[in-house]
């Protein structure tokens, strides 16, 4: 935290955007210049030699593993899968009156949270609190793939400890192991997604800890912010856009009505980003080494959206956001449509529980003041009759 | 929201202490004259004079109920105490392995939202937003009883549409209708505790609401936040310090001891209130209206603790605070000890929801910054091997 005090009582920005309430070294993003980073690191460089198991170590423990540690941290990681009974045998309730899987999730994690005790990180040592969050990360792909099984009337399919943390989630939706291409594709994925600067389930994340709360009080407020349109958006809205245009043929036209007709194109433009966002550079990179029609449609959507926007809109730079090509990633990848937002939630948790870990070591609470507007107190309270 | 801007990216003091993020017409808690009001009223006066749906009406709806409005609205939130089975069955479920009931709220609430499918705030109407926000309001209650009865293995008791809030409390928690002295300062304290200016829960369940999350997924953030010791505290730990004092005569004794060895003296202080907290004051009118040996203990202890302080600790102004007689009230009314945190819960979650009503009505995102502090990036990222 800073030590520079204003005036108390100060006017904020809308929003407290702008507003610096933390120091950070998790990382970072530079709009301008199209980068973000993880520590010290490049986040898409990080995805493109790392593994995601590697990141974690990373984000948690301030520096990336040795040999020895890292196969020890994804042992470590993959013990943590398993889930209680109090937990697995509620997912087939958790799912019943169709709930939106975020939401099922919120209910699962509170659970797994809760029966496990996990203590205040006001009172607990770090060694728990970090092992209290590589039990919520390793957990939530199994809690995801487990709730998407149930609310098929499914099984679950039991984790397993030999299969990284991107090929485990995806064998435990369909009980195939993946080939290592969409492996390792849904794995660089999750490794882009897990911080993106101080965005709101973060900041969530940092204030319920910020009271002491135990981290997955944290995650579970997290999974919430993340879950308002204007945050955690939705991946599987910009493959809408795909089967709006339909064939190839009409994106043209399709895409000069839109503009004209003042709607907004879903998985195009960012609030940070005035340039290409970088995550969005890297996964039209992945997906085009997937192959596939639907790649290639997807790109010539995509240079034909910027084109025109471009001709019609000259100034405005709109990019393809993160949620654009993580769609088609994901569909390519096997993924179902409706896990799209939850696989994020996947990533960013490993995020959140790294915040929870920084935010940990802070002593004051996050909170600020709201300015009253409305009459002026005391007035004698009418009688009831 | 305020129209002053402050350069951005501008240093803010530690915790957001004092930044003014939110305008606010709900009310507001002044310190200093150890005063604090819901909207133009004194919320004490409130408590004094008025029933806990009227003052729930009066925040949601912005005035008094007319004695029609009343009447109707009483009635309303009477009808919104029905758990839908997805929920009633579960509760076993949620208090196997023994959780801390909070936490086990936490679940439930998540499920409620989840299974009634409550839309995000972003896209629904006031109407539906508030409907969901009375059904959470008058689950909430519901929802802690039960969970308390199936934690020792005892069926729910189904809730009473003709009894008012306070008292269908009591109602399920022992399947006896209180007498009306009982439910009535059950109701005062309820009342006291429902808002108290911008704390940090009442602040998570904005931040959440920023994103056009649901109500659903605010209040459960909101109780994550609550959760935390630095926030919610404990009302028994109040209790605590009778049990550890054991009889009046070992009082001064214990409190010089306790004071000569550093110990905080659980119950009293207060980070806002420097002069006797108000809610304090009135729950020992209410507790010594119930009389009893234990609220005779209670208020000898409160003295001996006062004096010796002023005398060991001169200038700091520490009183009770909420807690003190909170937990002396709840446990004279029969509310199990464990329950204390909930209860409070109980009365919070109207506020909450109250201010997602305010927040939903704004359109920016709460979404401040970070500053990193970390090694300058990047940094080539060294080989795995």
């Amino acid at each position: 935290m800073t030590m520079t005090h204003p005036a108390a009582d100060a006017a904020a920005p809308r929003g407290l955007k702008g507003v610096i309430v933390a120091d950070t070294e998790l990382g970072d993003v530079r709009g301008l210049e199209g980068f973000y980073h993880y520590r010290q690191y490049s986040a898409p460089e990080l995805a493109a030699v790392r593994t995601f198991e590697d990141v974690w170590y990373l984000l948690f423990e301030g520096e990336l593993p040795s040999v020895a540690a890292r196969d020890d941290y994804a042992r470590r990681i993959a013990t943590a899968r398993y889930l209680p009974s109090e937990v697995a045998d509620l997912l087939p309730a958790l799912v019943a009156g169709n709930p939106h899987p975020l939401a099922a999730l919120r209910t699962a994690l509170s659970q797994l949270a809760a029966v496990e005790g996990m203590p205040p990180t006001y009172d607990a040592d770090p060694e728990t609190i970090r092992a209290n969050a590589i039990r919520l990360g390793a957990a939530t792909p199994v809690l995801i793939a487990g709730l998407h099984r149930a609310s098929r009337g499914l099984a679950p399919i039991e984790p397993r400890a030999d299969l990284g943390h991107a090929a485990n989630y995806l064998w435990m939706i369909d009980g195939e192991v993946p080939d290592p291409r969409r492996a390792r594709a849904v794995e660089q994925y999750l490794i882009l997604g897990i911080d993106h600067g101080f965005n709101a389930s973060t900041f969530t994340a940092r204030v319920v800890t910020s009271t002491g709360a135990d981290v997955g009080a944290a995650v579970v407020a997290g999974i919430g912010a993340l879950s308002g349109p204007l945050h955690g958006g939705a991946p599987s809205r910009a493959l809408d856009t795909l089967d709006a245009i339909r064939t190839p043929d009409r994106t043209e036209e399709w895409v000069r009505e839109a503009v004209a007709g003042g709607d907004r194109i879903m998985g195009f433009g960012h609030a940070v980003y005035k340039t290409a966002d970088p995550r969005s550079v890297m996964l039209r990179g992945i997906a085009q080494s997937l192959g596939g029609d639907r790649v290639e449609f997807a790109v010539q959507v995509e240079e034909t959206v910027e084109r025109v926007l471009a001709e019609l809109k000259p100034g405005r730079e709109l990019h393809t956001n993160v949620e654009y090509y993580a769609g088609v990633v994901m569909e390519q990848c096997g993924i179902p449509r409706e896990l799209f937002t939850s696989t994020f939630a996947a990533s960013r948790v490993v995020g959140w529980c790294a915040h929870v870990l920084e935010q940990s070591t802070e002593t004051a609470i996050i909170r600020p003041s709201a300015r009253y507007v409305g009459p002026e107190p005391p007035q004698p309270v009418p009688d009831a009759s």
